[in-house]
């Protein structure tokens, strides 16, 4: 394939597939930034669908990339992967004064920061939403038929955008932050990006837009029972309060015994993989 | 289950079963040490035979763990990994002076090492062939089957070690560095480890020792064609010669496309797993 707007970075076969490495400016995020793709091996003579991956904190499009397994499901089942990075990148980016885990680069969280210093670069929101799924479906062999994932922060991610966008045909979340208006991670988070004002948060709160929704797209959520998040950052009973209050149409599981990690998602992401494509338009 | 040589450092489940880090004394290696192993979920009520993954070049036990994505066929098919690490490790472990990747730390070559300053620690072969298996089947649900498999330098430690040894019902390895008696890589290591008499390094060199074998246990070798280190250090066509020679019993495949990375064992360490499973006494 040759593109304008992408340079590629690194090539690599996994499953008969490409994993791709990209590099690109992006307007929105006024920086250079990085994403990762998985071409399945039916991409090499059609269009495919997309799931599209958004990562937790801390993580790159790598952590995703090396980590799931994902490819061989999406090899099998004829899925591209779209695994952008978690925040804007650069050192014209600012960053959390102290370089906390939790804030900054690694922490987008998913918003279009509206205070200052943050509102130049952290427009993830739309970065997600709006300007990658233009850039790719331009630029590689993709229909426009797409689904949303994420894990942690980017199940937040997922779940926020999948609910207000119509782009997405279904969403799963691993372990999402499902109430950060409620949460530590989430107050540092909104109350930076987007200031004191809480009325501005509850637009990216799932529990809260979950909650308003009449119907929905078809969600899968699956959180581990022995995650040390569970209590203190995610508070999956919210969402499961929001979802009883919208018709129970969410699918939300507890999985005995798996924690934060990536070994949880690498035991999971086939169910997830094989609910999008069932539900793929 | 509960182990008085074996320190848990860490458990995380995984696809049922556990994923567990364990730190021990070595007293071949004159060192701490930690290894990884996965019990699949079959061993919560029955010893289950187990796999050894010996690791390339830089890694430790949690690549493997982390990237390979074996620990989903290991459940299905009821084994155990056994992923120890790839050298001798600590502060008093003397290192390659000018930190390298491919010798001292994280390069033991899988050698008993003869000479100064190396021999007090570069023990990997005994290591692996010898107290591992004891340690774990005496504190772990293990039965006394085995198979062994590895990757670049762990290819060459899986085969020389299945070759001499009658521990191991089969051989698999990824990309391994196939005649180090004749490349760079094997060149520093063993001049190092075993000093300039090249007599000495024949014991370690795959082609050499299978070239000699009239009979061998079921070995599959696979190896990716678009390896960088293929023609200067894996050496593959010498192992083809010597699988010849000593009438063809191994499978040595090449894999178009493929790179010396883990997206190369994701791809097919399913394959590799059960061809071991089918091999198993």
């Amino acid at each position: 394939m040759t593109t304008t707007a992408l340079e590629k970075v690194s090539e690599q076969i996994a499953f008969g597939g490409r994993q791709i490495r990209f590099k690109h400016r992006s307007a929105v995020l006024n920086c250079d930034m990085q994403f990762s793709v998985y071409l399945p091996p039916q991409a090499e003579h059609e269009a495919v669908p997309a799931v599209y991956w958004l990562s937790g904190l801390t993580c790159t499009d790598e952590n995703f990339s090396s980590k799931a397994g994902a490819q061989r499901v999406a090899a099998e089942l004829g899925l591209a992967l779209i695994i952008p990075d978690t925040s804007p990148r650069g050192d014209d980016v600012p960053d959390d004064d102290e370089g906390a885990y939790d804030f900054g680069h690694g922490a987008g969280f998913y918003v279009n920061a509206t205070q200052q210093p943050w509102a130049k670069h952290y427009q993830m929101y739309d970065y997600i939403a709006k300007e990658l799924p233009g850039l790719v479906e331009a630029e590689l062999p993709l229909t426009q038929d797409r689904a949303i994932s994420g894990h942690s922060m980017g199940g937040h991610g997922a779940l926020v955008i999948g609910l207000r966008e119509s782009l997405f045909s279904s969403i799963s979340a691993f372990s999402p932050i499902c109430h950060p208006t409620e949460c530590p991670w989430g107050h540092k988070a909104f109350g930076n990006y987007l200031g004191e004002d809480k009325s501005t948060w509850r637009a990216y709160d799932a529990s809260l837009l979950l909650q308003e929704r009449d119907s929905v797209p078809p969600i899968l959520v699956d959180q581990g029972t022995a995650d040390n998040f569970l209590a203190e950052q995610l508070l999956t009973p919210a969402l499961e309060k929001a979802n009883q209050l919208s018709g129970g149409g969410a699918q939300i599981r507890y999985q005995q015994g798996y924690d934060h990690s990536y070994y949880f998602i690498a035991s999971f992401i086939e169910e997830h993989l094989r609910f999008h494509a069932r539900n793929l338009r």
